[in-house]
């Protein structure tokens, strides 16, 4: 059945698989010390316009997200989130298992604004019993947002600026980073991302790989003993490789750019089909998670010929869905679609 | 090079290769909720004789050691193990970062004696004082060890009564488990091991997969909530496809034990080209990990033409070394040795 | 000088040290064994008209939150609280330094609605994707409220309720529980709470103990081994005598109601006090602690001369702030009290 | 009946008692912020020498050694300790439930040799995967060890070498430090350990305290936030003044060492007369604990008239008992004792 459910449904991208087949058979070291592994941390580096960025592979986002905070917290802090945030709300509780509190404040369309982040610092610091409570130690933003939206050039500068007035790092989960930074709507570089933040992540499972993300700790501050830590905490794969060779592939000739362009493309014709059939979209998205309003009887017409995700209840009658493209999404598939919706509309 | 450095130095078998390609492009539900996931399940149940296993699949070994003891521990309680156990020595702490003590007892070439067993923990409940201690658990144990030796049927048996005897589970560690299967001096099969154990799992990392190991929970004994549990560990592929169509080709028309049968053979052969050299052996292993004692001497002289691993060191002047076969190694890999062996003998 | 500042400002009811005197040199068993302890145990069973509850000691409110909680809940669970609530604002993290995330609704005045602990369960429950969630495993409510607040027996009967249906504890931190039995607007008794809350915490520290919380599991339902885990947690003490001869003391003759009485009186008096004297409340508090608006030069002045707790700024140039009654405060206080108003205003 | 069961069987010195009377009905500022806890901070900083000492106050002997070992370690090290040390066997696993593992190594008569830790450290980065492994992050010592003996200075000044050239933290356990510095066979005084040590702790609920233990952090040294860790870990009293005035009072006029040197004095008096009763000893003490070697015919006739500790079994009809005096023992104790063993003997 025509899947517009996420952007996890396939399998890899074609040369992914290649470069594995193509590499297989050659004897490498384990633990991430084969020479792709070392290749991709080098080009990762050069995309990021920063020779002193230390980059590591990680299997998935909640492992990378836990990893990464816990790792760069003390065990007194917590990290700032906004309420709709993955690690706030989908993560299974990873950061507290992991001994953190997330300390959340509103977010816009799934968006931080400074000006809250920092009226919650300040609060903190003014509370003549904050010695009680936990630190702000971190923030956190994902980018594209959980609802598919983007922080401007300008609110990255602005919560960048208030991390290091404050000395506590900025972290941005970058589980779909490549639809981020391919969007038509955007003025974020990954060099302005690695310039800004002080750990990210560029996401591999949701744009073309089978699994990974590469976290790059953007100046030569990695925590002491990083490789440990992930060996600890069971993120380690003994053929580091598999991550090594993707991420090699994806950082060649701009394939993850490229493929993520694949992923705005037909979002834009996708956007464009909802609208001309008259639909209403729950929230504005720059990026490949679309969402759109549907009454429960269109919802029931709708999914029996194609699949999508309800995303939450609007009222009784009504809910928002998300119909998300990625690197897979063809133009048959989006003529596929439009003829559903004439069919069904 | 030649490398007999480990049996993870390269990538997949290819048949598991094939079946990524053949299924790339097919939607799939995320989260270890498609089809191959299921099949590779009831394949598992099937090949164990026990209709009520429930199999899981996690990434690496560290993670599912960490991951199932923690779930099948109480907080106050600890994990028997040898002092050489893989989690006691190599997981970086994952076990105490998790919570919970190793309790050791003796290692007899890694295998832990049911006598030993019991005297810690009649040891343990005849202290007057041991509510202030922790409690005994769960009884791990690796099938292959970590020194290549195997449990026989009765001690299996042994150990696996005296837990059922104290109520406490039985965990098999079997990331080699396939080599250990088809040893030539082995009276244990995987319907025994899912008869004896109550929780065990079939390594895929060391026998031909890119990444993967299936936890068998032997009689519909996971955890509640499990899959949360895994969530929350960070180690739930968002792809759950990758781990589910590669155990589903390892145990279609016994791949599995027929790559590791390869491993078994080609170390026989090993074996026997380092007896006939003259080379004695620091331990008596009947898997695909033999250790040589070699003179620094040798160690230097081999170490240019082929790759191995420096296990110990043993005396001033020797160390025992590590040479791995595999489901790749070939018998051209075998003879090329022959010729190394003899150059330098 | 005259301090009204919180309830623990001074050290114990005399009768309890006369007591801790008086068992001085007679030789106990360490560790809670002693006769002190059982009796304690067996006097607050009484009150609480159940045979069946088992009564342990712990040395302060923040530890007793954090071992109760992580000892009732799974590692999949997490905890409902209201946003106000001590363990989600002001316990530095100690519920998630053990791993559970506090899953927080709004708090009226302090206090939990039946209704919005509902819908966040049903909502749960209702979302399909709840797994990858933090199961809602546990309803923590406080009795006083951080604001002084009290439940009616209505409400606790609602809550109570939805708990059983639910199968989730519910647990009643009692810090100060004996101002709450003893105010003049309550219809809710020990017994009630004892009948309706699964575990609850009858606090020493804050109503004339040295230090010291009992809590009451009520119904045979302590978590297995929990005396191990009080060890573990660092919370177990060697002279555990130190809480029984208190609680032992408090729970005879009803020394704790009536030293709590003594607070209610004294905080009427007050409240009586500054509405004769013209001020406006934060919030209306049948308990020990009273929240009065005061403008900052209000402030100012009076903190020369009065101690009490800046609890919030309501708006530029005006602060609630808190005046804590307690066993030990005296009519004289009050009149003292009285005579700094008359000159300050 | 008689007791030598252990040196926490009775309350409080009477000195100790009577400043919590005098002190109790004065208002004072909670959670340690009070004269007496910064006067008793003060007296030990000068008791140690050492100016820039940081004191701090905990409640008991495992939360002391759980807090203070999670606090000083980072997330992938352990702690290194003789089998027999208190953190290894009898603190029901408070360390690994706070992350991190206990590195054993042979005790001697419980104590530690720098041999042997250097071993371990040595081997550790020696061994080409130590990555995978725990890191050595602390030592960890006991003085009086668990059984009761001393180190000298000249292997405590090796113990702190050997720390300081690895860059690790020497953390000494002083339970019974009193005991220690008292006896007749040591050549260790307060100033050496606060001078060889990073951290270190003076006992008080075994040498006369209610409870309590004084943490010394030897050179401004304190983990950062450790007040906010305290009160995370549920050790922050709200009445810290019972803390500081119990130390506050054993600093004053040497009440400590004056009650610690009684302990010695009837300990001394104790060993005399089981050697002239011609018992046999199974270690040699120079503190306040005894360890007699009892045949069971023996344990069930002395057991009838006076308390002791079973320690361990020794052989078929043997055990270790343990004997121990403290600061509450009297002449008329030892003489009644010696009724005994001559009525029984």
């Amino acid at each position: 059945m025509l899947s517009f459910e996420c952007d996890y449904n396939v399998g890899a991208h074609p040369e992914i698989l290649e470069a594995l087949l193509r590499t297989n058979m050659e004897p490498c070291p384990g633990y991430g010390k084969d020479p792709y592994t070392e290749q991709a941390r080098e080009k990762i580096r050069m995309s990021c316009g920063r020779e002193d960025a230390d980059v590591r592979f990680l299997v998935g986002g909640t492992q990378t997200n836990r990893i990464v905070i816990d790792s760069m917290l003390k065990s007194y802090e917590g990290v700032i989130a906004a309420t709709t945030g993955h690690i706030s709300a989908h993560e299974a509780g990873a950061i507290e298992a992991s001994g953190h509190k997330v300390l959340t404040v509103p977010g816009y369309d799934g968006k931080l604004s400074a000006q809250d982040v920092e009226a919650l610092i300040d609060t903190f610091y003014a509370d003549g019993s904050h010695e009680h409570m936990v630190f702000p130690g971190m923030v956190y933003i994902s980018h594209p947002t959980e609802y598919g939206t983007l922080y401007t050039l300008a609110e990255l500068q602005a919560l960048s600026a208030l991390c290091r007035r404050h000395a506590i790092p900025l972290f941005l989960d970058g589980a779909r980073l490549g639809y981020g930074l391919m969007s038509r709507d955007t003025d974020v570089t990954l060099a302005d991302i690695a310039a800004l933040c002080d750990v990210f992540y560029i996401g591999g499972t949701k744009v073309g790989a089978l699994c990974g993300e590469a976290v790059v700790f953007t100046h030569d501050n990695a925590p002491k003993h990083f490789f440990t830590t992930v060996k600890q905490n069971g993120a380690l794969l003994a053929k580091g490789r598999l991550l090594g060779v993707q991420f090699d592939t994806l950082f060649t000739d701009d394939l993850y750019l490229r493929i993520s362009q694949n992923a705005i493309d037909r979002a834009e014709e996708l956007k464009t089909l909802f609208l001309e059939k008259g639909y209403s979209f729950f929230k504005s998205s720059p990026t490949n998670q679309q969402f759109i309003l549907l009454s429960d009887e269109q919802i029931e017409a709708l999914s029996k010929q194609v699949r999508f995700e309800i995303w939450e209840r609007v009222d009784e009658g009504h809910c928002a869905v998300r119909f998300a493209t990625s690197w897979a999404t063809t133009s048959e598939d989006i003529a596929a679609l439009r003829e559903i919706l004439s069919r069904v509309g």
